[in-house]
């Protein structure tokens, strides 16, 4: 796979994660240093322990939310790659995510996820692009 | 200065170039290839053209919003680095911003804004641990 492919499974494998609330599968995805995330709604949040500690609660929820990835961009420069895309929640919610990786021992692992809400406008302007289905 | 001095002058001139609605030194903040963003509310925008358009666009506002950043954390990696900051908008919105930059030719450009609002209620958690004032 080249590396467009490559880190389109990276981004595939965090949403399997959260799909299946695999929290092992969700640590191995994140990088072990220079991470940082932004929930939606949340201020950043820096350092893996922190990051890690917000997933562990995220995923223990007994109801999780389907989010499944739509309309991914990918930008690749050397051992950094980021794929932008947008989630939609529940089937219903749209939010824009940068999921951010970094290339460590030859494997693309997450630094970063930003996720944020579309305002609704926004999501009825592009959907005739086809960004949604 | 050392990296992080210089990702957060970077960082400085960002802001400085939206309070002063300075839109050829947003040009010049901003890398040539590899960029995107993503507007509070807006989907991605992927591509220098499409970017800088939209600057263009917020910059000529006759009214523009005073945008003032908070605690800042930098997080470098060679010759990426980013900060994470939040916003405050008009002395009372907060959003979370993450401002990636690449080191190109010697100085940090801009390579990935992504801001989105931080809900109240996370905003008065985070407010006594010093974050905004």
């Amino acid at each position: 796979m080249n590396d467009e492919e490559d880190l389109l499974a990276a981004n595939a494998a965090y949403y399997e994660a959260f799909r299946t609330a695999k929290f092992a599968e969700m640590c191995r995805i994140w990088a072990e240093d220079g991470v940082s995330c932004v929930h939606p709604g949340w201020p950043a949040l820096v350092g893996r322990d922190a990051v890690i500690e917000s997933y562990r609660k995220i995923l223990a929820n007994p109801n999780p939310e389907w989010i499944d990835p739509h309309d991914a961009h990918v930008l690749v420069s050397g051992d950094e790659g980021r794929v932008l895309c947008i989630e939609i929640v529940a089937g219903t919610l749209a939010l824009a995510a940068t999921n951010w990786f970094r290339r460590v021992g030859g494997r693309w692992r997450m630094v970063h996820h930003h996720a944020s809400p579309i305002a609704a406008a926004m999501v009825e302007e592009t959907a005739p692009r086809g960004r949604l289905n």
